[in-house]
């Protein structure tokens, strides 16, 4: 049923605080916030724009760390500061002329909701809360920011025989330091 | 029994170490301090505080970070650097003319037990101290840092039928980093 | 048995990296480091001194970060750089006229072990390695980082009628971040 | 079986996300990453390169942080921004004449597989990626970061009767914080 679904995927629309990370922040005594983010969803990450899929973060956090941290992975669409995730997702849907059944978008809290119901494949980590829980047609066993965004990129590539890299590239290897 | 109680609730007091934080800090070699903070309980306080409920924190620590993250939720009543919480309990309540049966207090350790015996509704983080615990009428299945104010907010505002946001705002959008 | 040698005890020696933190350190781009402290075992020191406890930690590593968080909770005896423990242990002991039985030492790896056999009680963090476990009379049930050194010194202080504080003082109210 | 193929190592070759780290990178606001270590790790690095061992770890990633503090316990062989990993090993092999039964490899992910089946035995942490573990020998039961590598270092060391050190020197105490 869940893995039916994976077969038309062409497109992932990731939260970012506790999807693409552990939903906790690190915060300096100056008010900087560290987020931590998980090399083994970057590998997967990295694979899925290697193999043409188009990854989308959207986020109401302006963190320019996770800025950085995802333009160096590769991806180009990384939102930041939305209030309402609804007309960023529309645009970015139209932008790459895609349809709902296409689109497998991962959300954890209340925000994700209202755009998580017009994807066709609304997935969430382990732990999400219950309402994301209840809308959506998978549950990661993995939380977020420990693999959960790998779990689906996984699922999805291997359902579609994309996953198979006979000549993987280190994940991180791409990523310049600051 | 104290899902009743929830009723009257119209300010929640916190703690900040091991209550908005995970009872851990990251100490640089310089001696700075990073606190680590949950980004669904952010999501919680700042609903509440749109609904109009008060959030007092009153912390030992003189975390400018904490101060910093706390403020760009939308939370005014921050207060560091108290050695006796008591003091700075009681001017909150007589400020906002709350009564006991009004608030809602979450501690975790010693220092919290005389301000936590004066509030009617004292609950405490799943892994808070023994002498913590035999006080509290509700123990969140939820750590410090790790979604127990999420819980309790979350409880509150659903027995007084507040929690459904028809047009939720993305948790973090308010926050401008530094 | 371990409880009847509790009453005893005056002193706490303790390792930092693996006991007082959860034997990690985060490192930057440019090598520092930073560790993690747990701000119940923070409130735990802070009391015992105040009883008149002596706490000593002795550390292999150099981390200025942690020299400053354990002076700013008052303690006066941290050695940093010490490749072997024993000379500092000895001149520690020496220095407060105490015997093996009036001693608590909690290490958790095998730079530990010379220096855990001359104390009258030798005890570890749930999380130590195996040879230290052997030669513990008790093992906590908390980690390195995680609440171990609260346990053991609110264990002293229990039987020694002297965990009570009637008039406690929040647990970092007396650290002046940097 | 696994413990017989222990006698003859003489090398072990690592890579740094998810085996010598827990898998994650905190990221600051300006992009800089931080990357977690396991001090318990750090105290058998040091101990088999005392005892005559080669230690070399390859990383995709370029994280100057895991240079610096894989330097200071003593590794002289570390590699970064390798995409490729196999010619850096086999480099490596030949530069020091060993042969395939003579090297333990531990790696986690993906890119680790093509190098991972040139060594005589491979090894993995706990959570490993699915492929990686069916082409191991043994599957630590600690995770990336959280002592694997101090766990198969210990267990190559012991069935060589090189583990024991009369003389123990505390883990860190060569490491000159930056």
């Amino acid at each position: 049923m869940f893995l039916e679904k994976l077969h038309q995927i062409k497109a992932f629309v990731l939260d970012i605080d506790g999807v693409l990370t552990d939903a906790t922040v690190h915060v300096t005594e100056t008010g900087e916030q560290l987020r931590r983010f998980n090399v083994r969803d970057g590998y997967a990450i990295q694979l899925a724009l290697k193999r043409g899929f188009k990854i989308c973060a959207i986020s109401g956090g302006k963190s320019q760390g996770a800025l950085l941290r995802l333009n160096t992975l590769g991806m180009a669409d990384v939102y930041l500061g939305i209030a309402k995730k609804i007309d960023t997702y529309n645009k970015f849907v139209e932008d790459h002329g895609l349809s709902p059944e296409e689109i497998l978008y991962m959300g954890d809290d209340i925000p994700d909701l209202p755009v998580m119901k017009l994807a066709g494949v609304p997935v969430c980590p382990a732990d999400a809360v219950e309402e994301v829980k209840e809308i959506s047609v998978y549950i990661s066993p993995k939380g977020g920011g420990h693999g959960c965004v790998r779990d689906v990129i996984e699922k999805v590539l291997k359902v579609q025989d994309k996953w198979f890299d006979p000549n993987p590239v280190a994940g991180d290897s791409t990523i310049v330091s600051s």
